[in-house]
């Protein structure tokens, strides 16, 4: 797939979409506007979000139905898992090597790397030296970065090194990465922030 | 304040505006174009922030400085420290805990409550019975919730009777609630499935 044109937004509905034309008896046609009847959704809303996913539907028929399974699935990563590796065995690192939800996406968080030696298990932290042989061996391209700010742009060259690409960010600052590097920053505090705004 | 427009996106920029006008050496006014180009930001984007937060500056002057910083912190929170519990104490719940960056945005996380006796110490995590009691006396009014989808529904009931009107869910559920209450969900797969899309 090419960089897409999915938000996240539209990413966070697709799973529903996918669950509604499985799980329904449906034809082997499904317009938008009957998944938007069926999910009690917008129908622009449900039609811009096919037509990111798989274009615009025939008139007056809409997509063909296992077609569109199959564009869902490809998306949200259903055909091959991704696997990604924590770096920052602390305790959000922790929390979310244990958070449930991911394999929704087709995602897997493989393990955790450290330099700590009290937190390193050697079944789930790793020493980070080993960052690089691992991601190698594995084929992994995505890291998620919880560490502390003050060592985070020495972590995310150490993990740039071992051939990660996509970052997600947990440190509150800003990382320096060449070209062709994604970087996705999650501000948790943020979002709280947001919730406590919009309560005033 | 009324229930405010201020987006997440701009609200993330906010503390970076407050930095520059309380730390520049700058005059009794100053204009989005001057902040835009202090800080290698659109000017559109700086412009439209304003307004939200302060309204539309005048012609050619912009806003009066200690106006707009005042405005700033009130929305951020720094005039006056929110508070704001935790309910679930497992690994996610206590990362948060440990999440440095609250106070950049003048929240602060008081403390948790579970129901399991083994996380409970009577200094950082109490019997969730004591919830309401602790909410009443504190006057908090924000929630997080960070416990399995299984018990989502029957640990946010016993928040709202607590009188907590603002939930930060983290369960991978939607959450039942009257009117009035606000949800903000937290979709932590979703925003490493957005980077897994985005390298593809």
């Amino acid at each position: 797939m090419a960089k897409s044109n999915v938000s996240k937004a539209t990413l966070g509905r697709l799973p529903m979409y996918l669950e509604y034309i499985k799980s329904a008896d449906i034809g082997k046609t499904i317009s938008a506007t009957a998944i938007a009847r069926a999910l009690s959704l917008g129908e622009v809303q449900v039609r811009k979000d096919l037509n990111a996913v798989s274009g615009i539907g025939k008139p007056r028929v809409g997509y063909t139905t296992h077609e569109l399974a199959e564009k869902l699935e490809s998306i949200l990563g259903y055909d091959k898992t991704t696997h990604a590796v924590i770096v920052g065995a602390g305790k959000l690192g922790k929390a979310l090597m244990g958070y449930n939800g991911f394999k929704t996406y087709g995602l897997e968080i493989d393990c955790a790397f450290d330099s700590d030696e009290s937190v390193i298990d050697n079944s789930q932290v790793f020493h980070v030296d080993n960052l690089g042989k691992y991601c190698k061996e594995h084929d992994i391209h995505i890291g998620i970065l919880t560490v502390p700010s003050s060592v985070a742009q020495s972590v995310c060259d150490i993990m740039l090194d071992a051939g990660i690409t996509a970052i997600w960010n947990f440190a509150p600052c800003r990382l320096k990465v060449p070209d062709g590097v994604v970087i996705q920053k999650e501000n948790l505090a943020l979002s709280l922030a947001h919730l406590n705004l919009n309560t005033k």
